[in-house]
């Protein structure tokens, strides 16, 4: 088990240290779960009555917050917990138990070339040509095709698959079943098919007849920038000619789909179960919520963000909020839904109306 | 193949016998498709034609049908039609085939403890200080990550991944590609984020700035109860600090996402994809339909069901039946809906009102 | 790496050839990437610019393309872009790396029978009696249950999971991740559920107690046609009595889910996240748009046609073009949505109106 002073975990955090910083910590717990040795979290004033229950001696605790008067031992203060937690968690993870070295199961091409400090675990295939940076850690079951190049410090869990030839950079951080430059969902008929008669018309498929799919390979693999992290069970294809792309710094959450030729900026933030499908273009900071769904061959502005369940049918501009299927602005959204809600209402008062209207007057 | 008699299929079901309960039944089938040592599922009358034209001697009946008249041999009658085919399958099903015993090509950590009367298949791993209970079957290239504990009579499919520390229940029953414990979604910027603004304002994030995502890792891995099914490449992730949570008796379908955070209660029934944001509380016996979305940090009581493709934005009191996006009761929503597609010629009646109003009075 | 003469790849594609037919041609490029082995994709006029910047000495052009005065050496033309990309790019294909016969790191049942050419790789488990048709090609970590049987030319990415018995023509391909043949979804409570009261009485549940599910296994496996893609990650279970069958020539995209007891015609599409949900009926030459939802039991006929994101929940007529939620024909939910976002105007007028009425006449 890990263990830290209280000082230790105020410096990893560029936080303030109250009271004795000598005391031991070896975990972080709620205020009213936690032992003596646990690092209490009670940020907002909210969490304070945990801490007469628990055994806490220290707790981190909001700027300003009279930690003597909670009968503690010691507190770290911090301004912003949200991003205190990122500092604390990661000090406390101790990361996938994965033996350094390369276990004896594994498949190694003897082309591959794999960096220094790797941690390799069993089952694991690494394919011709590929090329992995420093201080990989992979575990078991993973699979990694040929001719694929990953920077430094990757982390690839348990089962995740990369395609061949792909190219992605350092501190990769890739869920269990995520696959990574699979074959793209690319299918043409001899003539124009139903799909596209309907789409171009707006409805009407009518003359298009029954044909069957013929497959479009994916030759273009992915492009992955730094500091990305792909989701459990996500998925991002690979290019049909040139590479799908991710820019640095974008994270993408579990039962993700990202289809082929897509490009994606920086710093984007995907939730869980968001679809986008091919030919999609999103710019930098772009956040979607769980279950947003990007139809193809659009674009998304910088700093998009979208709530849980918008599809998105059309080009979204640089800034806009948007909600509802299909998207509209957040506000013009509530402001419709409002209305509709009403509108049993309405047409209630249209046929009063009506009927006021049409009877005769009071000078027939 | 396994082979049974009349008399012991209708006893398993507690159920009636009549005529030959000697009879041998080597298998189920609908009607039309059976054959001479099939059991015929013909739970309602609407499928007695196919007996006429498939070989069955014995079939599944109403209670009260007239077997004889059917030119049966033997029936068994039931009166839940559907609750009898849980023990007719259950009876008939000889589960996945793996060889007692720890598969040579395993890799158990020699801390590991493994219950009696395991059969571990081949290529699976299992982490250090793992314990798993009795009669386990875990097939083959599963993964369980150190410090898990499960109950006891699991079945794990092909492939299912368990992160570490996870405290797992009796009779657990994970489809292939599920993935228990995985890290949680949750990233935070230094200052303000655009998501946060517009969330805050309903719209407007103008003001934050684009910044880059710090991670908050996973430390509080997950605690499934007894009897829970996870469906394949459905995600449970870890909690933060403390585990996420899922009652006794729950069922989880395929494709289906539980952020970190999220407490379950018992005996509830996710659909295929449903997707349900961090720290969301659900109460007992809450169904929810296929595609159904659930937003971060509210409350869904007991009892609630919620159709297909209904994204719950706020909090669902115990006992709501749900439908819509955004979710409304069912019937607000069906009204709702009536008065929607009625809307194109409410405003043409408006229209007509306006002119009417509007024009020249009789006395003008 | 793969190399080809002009005309080579000219002939594979039906194609016609213009100037140098005998220029090598090592890979394909869009037109300002392209290196002079390339050849430059530029089958619009619209991509011709980039002719200038990139170095190709060759392009496929549209029917009728001036390549003499777009400065090249030579030219294909061709008349449907699109479906030359299949052609161009089947030809460039590698496919996966491989080596032919059996892995010494794969676990082969005896009973097996393996077609003659096949590519089986490390970490593979193929079960008792199951049938593999000639030159298959199984990557690594893939495996397959009991009693299954696959045509021939089956491509099985890593990580695919095949359940038992399953029946499966030729030319399946299978992305990483997917699951062909678990277990349904089906359970059932003693009496009547809270579900299923609430979708008898459109809403109310209040009659039914809470109950604990009770598991109905899938007897039925799954019988899919020839020409088959399965995306990554997607699912199709097993039906309970009978298989779930998918018809020639239907291609699923990643994260799709078929569930028990559906069938689907031949040469549909359905791309990302799609979700069907029990025993629905699906006809030939249906497209189903990412995300599309489709409840239990209905029937979907030839040829529909459903934009991203609808929601199915009645049957719908061969066909018919749909888009919403719940879905409608897609030009009454173009022409419904129009009338949704000038409701709050609507709602105004109406209340205008109703002042007009309601004041005192003038010939009071």
């Amino acid at each position: 088990m890990t263990r830290f002073t209280v000082s230790q975990i105020a410096d990893a955090l560029g936080a303030t240290v109250h009271g004795d910083g000598d005391l031991p910590i070896t975990g972080a717990a709620e205020p009213a779960d936690a032992g003596p040795d646990d690092l209490a979290l009670a940020m907002d004033p909210k969490y304070v009555d945990g801490l007469a229950t628990g055994a806490a001696r220290v707790a981190l605790l909001w700027g300003g917050a009279d930690w003597q008067g909670l009968g503690l031992q010691a507190a770290i203060t911090v301004e912003r917990a949200r991003y205190a937690m990122s500092g604390l968690t990661a000090l406390m993870d101790p990361g996938p138990r994965i033996p350094a070295g390369v276990h004896a199961q594994a498949v190694v091409d003897e082309s591959a070339v794999i960096g220094e400090g790797a941690a390799i675990g069993p089952f694991v295939v690494i394919g011709r040509g590929v090329r992995i940076g420093a201080r990989a850690r992979i575990d078991s079951h993973v699979s990694i095709a040929e001719g694929t190049e990953i920077g430094d410090d990757a982390l690839l869990h348990a089962g995740v698959r990369i395609g061949r030839n792909a190219r992605i950079g350092d501190r990769l951080i890739a869920q269990s079943g995520a696959v990574i430059g699979a074959d793209g969902f690319s299918f043409v008929t001899p003539e124009r098919s139903r799909a596209e008669a309907a789409r171009e018309t707006m409805g009407d498929a009518s003359e298009a007849k029954a044909q069957s799919w013929t497959r479009i390979h994916s030759l273009g693999s992915v492009s992955l920038g730094h500091d990305i992290e792909v989701g459990c069970n996500s998925c991002i294809d690979a290019g049909t000619i040139r590479p799908t792309r991710i820019g640095d710094g974008t994270k993408i959450d579990n039962q993700v789909h990202v289809a082929h030729n897509c490009e994606v900026g920086r710093d984007c933030l995907f939730a869980g179960q968001v679809g986008i499908a091919g030919s999609v273009r999103i710019g930098d900071n772009v956040v979607l919520g769980g279950q947003v769904g990007v139809v193809d061959n659009i674009f998304i502005g910088d700093g998009v963000v979208a709530g849980g369940g918008t599809v998105i049918l059309s080009n979204a501009p640089a800034g806009r909020v948007l909600l509802g299927y299909p998207a509209v602005k957040m506000d013009t959204h509530v402001e419709t839904y409002k209305a509709l809600r009403r509108l049993p209402r309405l047409a209630a008062t249209v046929a009063q109306l009506q009927k006021a209207v049409s009877k005769p007057g009071p000078t027939d």
